[in-house]
Parts: structure tokens; C-alpha cells; sequence
């Protein structure tokens, strides 16, 4: 019997931030193992060209997935860690790099509104549906990724749109850190670490106009941003 | 034509601490491609079992590749992340999950003395040989894991012998992080996590005899640990 290789599959958790709630967006899935249930938007790494165009690596595969199956690119893409074993696919022992993405709410909403995804509570009480293969397993495993690097990184910002007020950015690393910040100490920080660039003055909401800002690079280190995230 | 999987490897990254110096563990190859180069110990994921035993992961496919070909149980593993494309392996789109190993020198050493592998500085001068596939990429994305966990946890601790003096580990921490830590700040913050457990008095070396601790766990998190790693 010719050895076979393991499946190798890219599994990616798509976060954003709806009304203080930390959502996670799943797919129907329409295919045995596990038609019916909800699932990670994911697949098969393209090795050869049988299956089309080769992918470069897996966070390629990751991408042409989400373009693919959804039609989105993430502001923020990155691998989590690799889960694997004989049984978690039925189909034969498998691996899958697992993915993070992050990205603002009005995009993911538009992709819930067209029907092609669903968003679903992770934070502080996951409400969950019943899901496919052990992408429960995998949702945590992001989790624990994002609130790690929200204590001495910008990633959270990446659940904001692209130009945010400082004060939307604290709210985010609250939720997600279950901390509360002080503000003054926050702005600190974050402006200390050359992490944002001001933009434009922000309308609407409540209040006075605030300063926006967004990111200057995709993730700057702020070491001690937040304790006992 | 029937759609392969991708081949699916996992490469270990040994590190240990000779003589005040982080050096890797190699092992020369002898098969194509790259024969003749030197390399990480590494190998096939046994997916099914025409190759042998199946692995129940590939963290599994690590300890048993450890030890088919070394000998050897690290005293720390983790996975650091997985590394893929078409070209990194002439064989076919390949795809190896990384871990970092971390273990005291007197047991690698004896690998070596074994003529099982050979010993190589990583740090702060990288003297490597030519190694096979992008195994010098591997290393520096496994050494870059262990500087980042360094400056919150006691993983530099797995460097050292299982009884250690909080002066080696002081030392193992400032050589990986290239830092002066204060002794006594260095002291408090190691024994305030409650990280470590007062073993015996050790004697030997130079000066007198010092109290000696072992790790209470495999790893435990201290927030601010190192500054600047």
C-alpha cells in the first residue's frame, strides 16, 4: 500500500466587534462529514494544480478562501497554530492551520446580509451553534491568540473601521480583555507608541466631535499596554 | 488526475545553553534531496499506518521522531508554527509544522558524543553550516518564539539542568535576551510567581554553596518578567 499523505486543510476564525459584542462568523455546510451543522469558512490547500491554481502557502490558501467563499479580505490575517490527528476528519487523519482574521462590522454584516455568513456571540458567554468537525476547539484556540497579543499590540484596532476615536479603540480592548482601562493612561500609551496616526475629526455618535486615528502599520509591539488581559 | 495531499513534515528545533552560548542541535543528511547538508531532526507525519504506527498529532510526530532518531525526550516542546509552499521541498508542496525543543546541556551533549548530532551557535552570532530545505529560516522563527516567551515566562528556565541557582537562570535569561537584568529585581519578580520550588542547597562551582529550585510547572506566566527581550 502507497503511503498516503495527511489532509491539509486552513481553517480561519473571522472576529469583529458588533454593539460591545465580540462575534464570530460561521457557514452553513452543505457537505457530509457534518451537513447541517455550522462551520469555519476553510478548505483544502491547493498542493497541486488538479485542484486549480497552487497556492503559494497556506496563509495564500487562507486568502483565496475568504475571497473564494465569502469575497472578503481581512484587514488583519494570521496563523494561530496547527490542529491535527486521525480523528477529527472523518475523511482521514488530517491537519489544519488555523487562521485569525479581524476585521471592521459593517463589512462581515454585509456578508451576513447577502446571506452567505452568520455571526454569533464568543464573548463573555459563547452562544454558539452546534459546529462542525472541532472548529468549537479552534474558535477558543484564536481567542486565546487575540486577547495574548492585545496586551502588548495594536491587533485589536483591527476590529474597529479603518479610522476610529481612541476612545471606541479602549472600549475594544476592554472587551476583549475583560479589563477596564483608565483613559487617560490608555491614550497615553497608545499615542506614546507612535501605534496611530490622527486623521480627521469624528462626527456623529453622541457627543462632541473626537480626533479619529488609524493604525500607521498592520501591528506595532506596545509592551505593558494592558495587564491581566 | 487524482487531487495529492501536500507532504505534511514536522522539524524540531533543539536548543541548549554550553558555556554561556544557545546552540542548536543538527543532524547531517544523508538521503537526497540535500544529501550531504547539515539539518534539523525532522520528518514524515505517519497519516496512516503503511508507514508505521500513526501519530495521534503531529506534537506526537515530534516526541516519536525525537526519539526514533536521538534518543531524546525534551524537557520542553512547543509548537512554533507551520511553514509551507511549492518550492521549499523538491519533492512536492510541502508543509512542516515547526517546534522549538529546549533542554539542558549535559543530555544533548551526549547526543553529540554519540556522533548522533552535532552542536552550533545561534546566538548573538548565528555559525551555521549550509543547512537542507529552509531549515535556517525555521531556526530563526523558532529563536524569535523563544525571545518572545522569555520576556513573560520562565520557558529559559528548560535550558538549564532540572536543580538550577537563580543566578544561571538570571544569566540563561540575559544571554537569550541580550539584556543586564537586576539581580535582586530578577530575584523578586522569579520567586513572587511562585514559578519555582526551593529544592536543596546546590555546591560545586565557583563561590558558596547556593540554594537550588526547580520549575513547580512547565511553564508559568510572570507579566513584565524581562523588558526589552
Amino acid at each position: 500500500m502507497q503511503y498516503q499523505n495527511p489532509i491539509l486543510t486552513v481553517d480561519i476564525v473571522i472576529l469583529t466587534l458588533q454593539d460591545g459584542r465580540l462575534r464570530v462568523a460561521l457557514m452553513p455546510r452543505h457537505e457530509e462529514p457534518f451537513a447541517g451543522l455550522a462551520m469555519l469558512p476553510g478548505g483544502y490547500v491547493h498542493g497541486d494544480s488538479s485542484a486549480g491554481k497552487v497556492d503559494k502557502s497556506t496563509t495564500h490558501a487562507a486568502l483565496r478562501i475568504l475571497k473564494q467563499k465569502l469575497g472578503f479580505a481581512p484587514s488583519h490575517l494570521e496563523q494561530v497554530y496547527t490542529e491535527s490527528g486521525p480523528t477529527r476528519d472523518p475523511r482521514g487523519w488530517s491537519a489544519s492551520v488555523v487562521y485569525l482574521a479581524l476585521h471592521e462590522f459593517a463589512v462581515v454584516d454585509a456578508l451576513v446580509q447577502a446571506g452567505k455568513a452568520s455571526l454569533h456571540d464568543v464573548h463573555p458567554q459563547p452562544s454558539l451553534p452546534a459546529l462542525a468537525f472541532d472548529h468549537k476547539l479552534l474558535i477558543q484556540s484564536a481567542l486565546a491568540r487575540l486577547k495574548a497579543k492585545a496586551t502588548y499590540s495594536t491587533i485589536v484596532a483591527h476590529l474597529l473601521p479603518p479610522v476610529f476615536r481612541l476612545t471606541d479603540l479602549r472600549q475594544a480592548y476592554e472587551l476583549v480583555c475583560g479589563t477596564t482601562e483608565n483613559k487617560a493612561n490608555f491614550r497615553r500609551k497608545m499615542l506614546a507608541a507612535n501605534a496611530l496616526v490622527a486623521t480627521e475629526l469624528l462626527t456623529g455618535g453622541v457627543g462632541r466631535p473626537a480626533e479619529g486615528y488609524r493604525l500607521r502599520e498592520d501591528l506595532v509591539t506596545i509592551e505593558g499596554l494592558i495587564s491581566g488581559c
